[in-house]
Order: C-alpha cells, then structure tokens, then sequence
C-alpha cells in the first residue's frame, strides 16, 4: 500500500490507498486570473491569504501555490507566498511552477516536507528538478509527457512515468515520493479521454504502484456545466484508483462528489465525515431540508 | 461487446458496452408508498399513468412495474398496469414481482420483448421463473444470491451469477439476455459495500462478459443526504461497468451523474446530449445561469 507523506511544520498529509481522497486547492494560481496576477507581481498577497483560507475550510487538504506571471520575478514571488501561505494555514503545499528556480526558491523558505509540481518526462526537466528534489527530500509530481508531446497512447504515457519512477530513484528518490499525473484531456476534443485516463489510472495503481493526482478540471474544457462533468469524473477516477486531485474545492459539487467516494471506497469510517457533514438521516422523500455538499467549518 | 434488446412495439433499448446507460425508472412500485398501494388495489392506476410519463420526461429508458400489495390480486394488478403504461408510453418494461404468477400474467399481456425481473440462484425460482423467460423470448434480471442467502463474499456472488448465466442457457437463454445484479448491500452497515460491487462489476463484465444492473438506491440505506450517494455511486459504479439501474430518473442529481457517466465513457458521442442539456459553452467563472441536471424534454 504506496503512502506518499507531504508535511507542514505541525500538519502530516498522508496520500494513499484506502487513505481518504486529498484535494489539492487549485485556486492559488494567477494563470487566467488577471486580478490575482497584478496583485501579486505589486506585492500584493491579501487575495492569496484569502484563497488560503477559504479553500481549507472547504475541506483542501493541500493547497498548490502558482506565481507563473508573465514578465514578473517569478522566483522571489513564488517563495514570497509560499512563506505567507505557511504563516496562515497548516496545510502542506504543494509548490507549483514551471521555472526551475521558482521551484529552487519556494523549496528554500518551505518548511516541511513539500510536494513538487512538477517534473515531465523530458531528459532536460529531469535532470533539473529531481536533483532539487532529492535534496529537499520533497515528493515530486510527475507528469507523463515528454520530448515527444503528449501520447494519445495510454501506454506511452504509462511508460514515461515509469521512465520518471526510475530516473527519481537514480536520484535516491523513493518510489512512494512520486506521485504520476496521467494528463488529463478534454472530453469535449477526445471522447476517448475519460476511458484513457480511467485505464491509466488503474495501470499505474496496479502495475507501477504509485500515487496518482490530475488536474481535474481538464475533462470538461469547453464543455458547458463543467462542475457536473468534473465531479462525476473524480468519482470515476476515484473508482479507478485515484488517490489525488489538483481541484477546486469551493464547488459544492466537486467537494461532495469527492466525500461520496470516500464513502463508497471505505475511507470514511462509519461514513462519520458524511453523516457530519450532512446532519442526522432523515427520512427518504419526507422532503427535509438539507446542507449542500459545501462544508463550513466555520473558518 | 454484450447487447440485451429490450422492446415495445414501437421502440428498442439497448443495454450494452460501450451503449449509454440505461436507466430503468423505480418509481411505479407500491412498495413503502402506502397512497399508490391503496389506488392501485382500488382500481386507480393515474398515479401509476403519471409516474410513468414523468420518468419518462425525466430521462427513463425503460420503466419497471411492480404490484406487490400484500393481500391483493397481484397477477391481475401487474397485468393491468402493464397494459395501461404501454398504452402511454413506448418505453420498454421490467415485470417486477417476487410471485411467479404475477410475472405469468404480466408477460401474458405485455407487447414486445420484456426485461422479468427477477430470478435468484436458488434451485426453486430457476426453474419456476427460466421457462417462462424462455417460453416469451424476454431477458431476466438475475440476482446473485441463493439458497444460503446473500454472501458478503463477493467471488461467491460471481459464482452464483455464473450458475443463473449457466441454467438460462440450458433453457435455451442466450446470456446477452441475462442481466446480473450483483447486489448492493448499504454502505452504512458494510463498509466494504462499495469497492465489492465495483470488484463484482468489473469482474462480471470482463470474465462473464453480461451486462448489469443494480437497484442503485440500496447503498445509501439509513445515510442522510442519500442522492449525493446514490449519484457518486452510479458513475463509479458505471467507471466500473455498470451499464444499466434500476434508479428514480426524477432525481436531478441522480440524472446528472448518469449522463456525466456516459461522457466521460465516451457513450455520449460529441458530448451532444450533455450540451443540449446544459446549453452552449458558457466562459468559466462568468455566472451565466445553467439549467440543472433535470431534463424537461416538454412531455
């Protein structure tokens, strides 16, 4: 039973089998957010405590930290609100670039053991960022793509994340400190996506033994309704052994598709977080009211 | 890839790989519903008329009918029922009932090719209930438990699915006509409820190669906020393949997960219905309003 251990100073968060589904907050990334990015890149970080905050308390058990703002000094701010980030919440994170020296700098003000996001399948990435890696004692994302693109094959990107597990442990890397994201493709552009990442997902659970995490919302890109796809989708991956998502907690829809699977894979004993959550049964059709799927711990 | 054709005169349902899911409506069932028992012994089937358009409306591919009033003449108000709901609707019927006669009188009346639902394992039912599937040209829903009950062991319920395939094809049954329920007990009381059916599922698909159903509602027994449940449940169950439910379509959350699933299966070709459901593509984050999961195709 693979168990991948991400940790803030007072916080351990265990990502495994038969472990309760963790959801990664998504939310911390000024990519299409241009309000965030101009905020951010003057220094401005209130928008990003405040999504900190806001997406614990709906039940993010991670939260994923982006600063990729075009022409700005990604590094310096990207370590700026991994340490802001930290001073608030207890959620360990997962730090979230592109640029191999923003992951250098986040990783050198984080404290805990963090995860890296992320590492693909090209000769050049990997020979930057599992070094880092190695040293912090982080776990890394490792995304299934590489020279060559994206495969629509799913047993090539099967193949490069086993390329990736072996290469991490040339770097002294363990196996249970990576955690392979299949790539998850738009529904709406490749019908086959969802079938694909569902057989991907069990190969690499079954076969590869690893963690997995997708950013979920991929699947419904362009489609209309999007949380309905994306909730639906977690279940499904969830059934299909996935263990992580990189997602957006405050929709009522993808927390509850996520708490249900809890449930229905028995990583929820005695159904108690669901029956918390959702008050005492009541009766079938008695037409009681009840609370949403949002959760309110009352922040 | 397993297709069971299910018929009225004037339609065909496909249960199958790879087919969008077939729902099958509940709701014409006196079962717990004291009302409808008290009409439908009386003579009054417009609640029974009503439930069957609504479901239909809803996104019901097929309807079951069930009569079983303790005390009443359940051969006669079966076959009636039968008549009056093929007169309003084209949808196919699963005969329902528990009594061998009812399902007699029910298949007497019925026009096309019908789903009986249902046979057990047990020695007494194969041989009362298999002749008359045989005798009608119908498909059978064949529950997985027998006379020793129903074993929490999951390959013991495989077993007693293969033995009903194995009996209704010395009947002269194909087992594209057999429909496996592999029987969902409530997660609330077993906790391991959810990843044995999805197990059984896979396996009865992949090594038995039938189609199944299941009477989806089960899993949430005595939980509070069941249709989040029962919604997670249908589409891990459909990622597992499940290709068919006996579930109340009325449900918005119920409906949605279903045709999520079959998006995400790759069974909704385009993503049409979900568009034509959900509108055009909306910009992320724009508030734009959204019809909910419920269809209304304006019956």
């Amino acid at each position: 039973m693979t168990q991948t251990m991400i940790s803030s100073p007072t916080r351990d968060v265990v990502i495994g089998f038969g472990q309760p589904f963790v959801i990664i907050g998504e939310r911390i990334n000024p990519t299409g957010r241009k309000i965030l990015a101009e905020e951010m890149r003057n220094g401005d970080y209130s928008r990003v405590e405040a999504d900190a905050i806001s997406q614990v308390a709906a039940g993010a058990h991670m939260l994923d930290v982006n600063a990729g703002i075009p022409l700005a000094d990604e590094p310096a701010i990207l370590a700026e609100a991994v340490k802001l980030v930290q001073a608030i919440t207890d959620a360990p994170l997962s730090i979230d670039s592109s640029i191999v020296e923003a992951l250098e700098a986040g990783l050198a003000v984080y404290e805990g053991k963090a995860l890296v996001n992320s590492v693909t399948g090209e000769e050049e990435r990997l020979e930057a960022v599992l070094p880092l890696v190695a040293k912090h004692g982080a776990a890394v994302v490792a995304i299934s793509n590489d020279e060559t693109g994206i495969s629509e094959d799913p047993d090539v990107r099967f193949q490069v994340a086993e390329k990736i597990v072996r290469r991490a442990a040339d770097h002294g890397i363990p196996k249970e400190d990576v955690i392979v994201d299949p790539l998850v493709m738009p529904i709406g552009a490749l019908p086959t996506a969802g079938v694909q990442v569902f057989r991907l997902l069990r190969r690499l659970r079954e076969e590869l033994e690893v963690n997995t995490t997708v950013g979920a919302s991929n699947i419904s890109f362009g489609l209309p309704h999007r949380k309905g796809i994306n909730a639906a989708f977690l279940a499904m991956a969830a059934a299909n052994g996935l263990t992580s998502a990189i997602t957006n907690p405050l929709e009522p829809e993808i927390a509850q598709a996520v708490m249900a699977a809890d449930v229905l894979n028995g990583a929820d004993p005695d159904c108690s977080r669901w029956i918390k959550e959702h008050r005492e049964p009541v009766a079938e059709g008695a037409g009681a009211r009840r609370r949403t799927g949002r959760r309110d711990r009352g922040t």
